[in-house]
């Protein structure tokens, strides 16, 4: 077999740029043998030219994007992340007829459409694997491995940090303060951790995903994201005396010309395929008329699982130049999806007497409660709360009735309402 | 998007065959939507032209092989299923340019070097997604997705069969016997059972994701392949009660030259990743050196989860006809993998009072026990049993101490002994 050359621009060389280096100068012989493709990094943008970088070759580096772009490379990956100069980055290298790997989740959730289309015009090809779920090879899934089924839904754990943190507060009974502290020291949360705390990552994501398996537009401006710092070890341990795990899921499911997203701790059963998924693990289950539920699972994130999913698309791209990639055809809408979920509901009250009128307003709209009990606080710090598990009803009914206790001032701060999902 | 044609000659149309076809029909409109492609059947060869097939063109239907494989199309089929002929069919077809999908297991583990070999060689491509694991894209993940990792080693429940049986005697605490009869019921398992439920179906998987995996033709003559026909429900109970699952599990593990396989029940932990998996579900865990521990599971058979991933290698082939597909490279020796675990034993005893004897001799190896049982039979026709669970022991010395028993006749059948996974 002839040895074909693929040389490669890297635009960024920090946690993921800095593993491709190393998986590349690991496993390059391999690829070689295996595929016939021989790779090199032929120049490498980065913004502190002065700074140590074990491994990397110094010749290489350099602070001006267009001797990365224009220097003859066949491939462009673009690993400096944010929205801009990384999407000028791409659109240059796109137009100069340059495959591009990005690992850029924020960009293509906002920008994907326009830059998948530049491709598709351009002829070249446009691999994102990196930008969802690390080294599960979900997007290829999507793309190639279901391409004969029509995607009806798929739900995941997208958020390795917000699994940590909660697998770590399901495991050692501990309070989310402490948790986001070890995962912080573990390197499993950022110093602001916010874009992981409060869903807007795994929301990022799920668009990602969405788009691919429904092969449409997805305007999601108005799909409700919800994080998971509002949690405490009480709900966690009130969710697992049920038979239930604490999980922080985001679903897509399709339905005629609509979709109904949601990113939110839910409470699911021990016996449910995403129960099961620990620690700073990812995992998707997707449904599709022939196959039936598949569940991925492994790595979401870190330096050399996201390397192999840059390299995965970098090795596909060498193998095979020509495309029948498109960007999305269809459009959907993102609907809030109002669900009649059985619920797992908390309320912050000054007296535990407050569980007498509470279980009132939700009966006389209608909810149906399986259990409830009044929990007083253990010290002066610690709200008393009202604990309650009810049957199925509607969003719309259940927000009815905690706007009713909200008006009533019968609670101190705003309940916590979890989906129970089946 | 201009949109390519591509035809199809189909070999066999029975519950696959069937399942691609109606799939073909019901999903081609999303297929030449997103890739541009416009597939068509142009042939199908059947044993019984008369037979009534609901949704498939009488015209289409012919007895005779060559009419299917010469007939202009693109790209065959083979849904036959044995070897013979249908190593013919492959073979013809290859020599005469045509692409081949393929689930054909059985011959695939038996020759998949050579048909793999004789497509190399004519620069056309051979897809045998369907051949493991059903719908689960397991092969395009270690052919494509996980192609920047050395995989180190692979685990999986390659078999529905065994695991729809051993998910039920686990559930509903019933005997094998029963198990298997409602497997047979409800469409989970042959008239005649034995191909699955003593291993080798999973062997013959294990060998074609091993030989893929590591790159590496592996003779795989002296694999110990167990089923699981031995296994009643007191052994599920037994290992239930000790907080572990029985699972009919194919691994292969890699360690210079030699690959160490087996396939066999164990029993692994409630928190093992494969443990939850359950009814006729298949699923495949991957260590690689770059994306670490991943797991694929889904559906492992049945006419469209088969169908869409006989579909997914149509697809992929007309995106992309030209091919750096190879045939495995290196060679491997498949070693007995001698491992050190700990161990589940049971021995048939004609008096419980053997718990004695059976405990001198297996502490005069050099195997600690950790639990032991004596355990009376309910009636005449149950065996009285004597149950134990070790710390780890090699194989060899397990097998020296099981002889002991065996010579001196404490034990009345030969004693099960199952592996315990960490």
């Amino acid at each position: 077999m002839a040895t074909q050359k693929l040389k490669i621009g890297l635009l960024g060389c920090g946690t993921v740029g800095g593993g491709l280096v190393e998986l590349i100068h690991k496993n390059s012989a391999l690829i070689r043998q295996r595929c016939g493709i021989e790779l090199s990094i032929t120049r490498i943008l980065v913004r502190d030219p002065v700074k140590e970088r074990p491994g990397v070759d110094r010749a290489l580096i350099t602070t001006h994007p267009e001797k990365v772009i224009n220097n003859g490379c066949d491939l462009v990956v673009e690993l400096v992340g944010g929205i801009d100069p990384a999407r000028k980055f791409i659109q240059r290298s796109l137009a100069g007829n340059k495959h591009v790997v990005t690992a850029n989740k924020a960009l293509l959730a906002l920008d994907g459409y326009s830059l998948m289309k530049a491709a598709e015009i351009q002829k070249v090809r446009l691999g994102f694997e990196a930008s969802v779920c690390g080294g599960i090879p979900i997007v290829r899934a999507l793309r190639n491995g279901l391409v004969g089924n029509r995607i009806q839904g798929l739900a995941g754990i997208l958020n390795g940090t917000c699994n940590y943190i909660l697998t770590r507060m399901t495991e050692e009974d501990i309070d989310f303060n402490a948790a986001l502290a070890g995962a912080q020291e573990n390197g499993f949360a950022e110093a602001d951790p916010a874009l992981d705390i409060d869903g807007h990552d795994a929301a990022q994501k799920l668009k990602i995903l969405a788009e691919l398996a429904f092969n449409s537009r997805i305007d999601t401006a108005n799909v409700k994201t919800d994080g998971i710092r509002h949690l405490t070890s009480a709900d966690v341990r009130a969710a697992r005396e049920s038979g239930y795990v604490i999980k922080h899921v985001a679903s897509a499911q399709v339905s005629g010309d609509s979709v109904a997203m949601r990113v939110a701790p839910v409470l699911l059963p021990n016996s449910h395929p995403l129960a099961g998924v620990r620690e700073e693990n990812n995992a998707v289950v997707v449904r599709g008329d022939a196959v039936g539920e598949m569940m991925f699972s492994g790595k979401g994130a870190g330096s050399l699982p996201s390397a192999s999913a840059v390299l995965s698309d970098i090795v596909d791209i060498a193998c095979h130049r020509t495309t029948t990639d498109t960007a999305p055809q269809g459009n959907l809408a993102a609907i809030q999806s109002n669900e009649a979920a059985a619920r797992y509901l908390r309320f912050p009250v000054s007296n535990p007497s407050a569980i007498g009128p509470i279980t009132t307003i939700l009966e006389r709209n209608g909810i149906a409660i399986t259990s409830a009990a009044a929990v007083w606080g253990k010290n002066g710090s610690d709200a008393h709360q009202v604990r309650m598990l009810t049957n199925s009803c509607p969003d719309a009914v259940l927000e009815t009735a905690l706007g009713e206790v909200t008006r009533q001032a019968i609670g101190i701060a705003p309940a916590v309402s979890l989906s129970i999902c089946a």
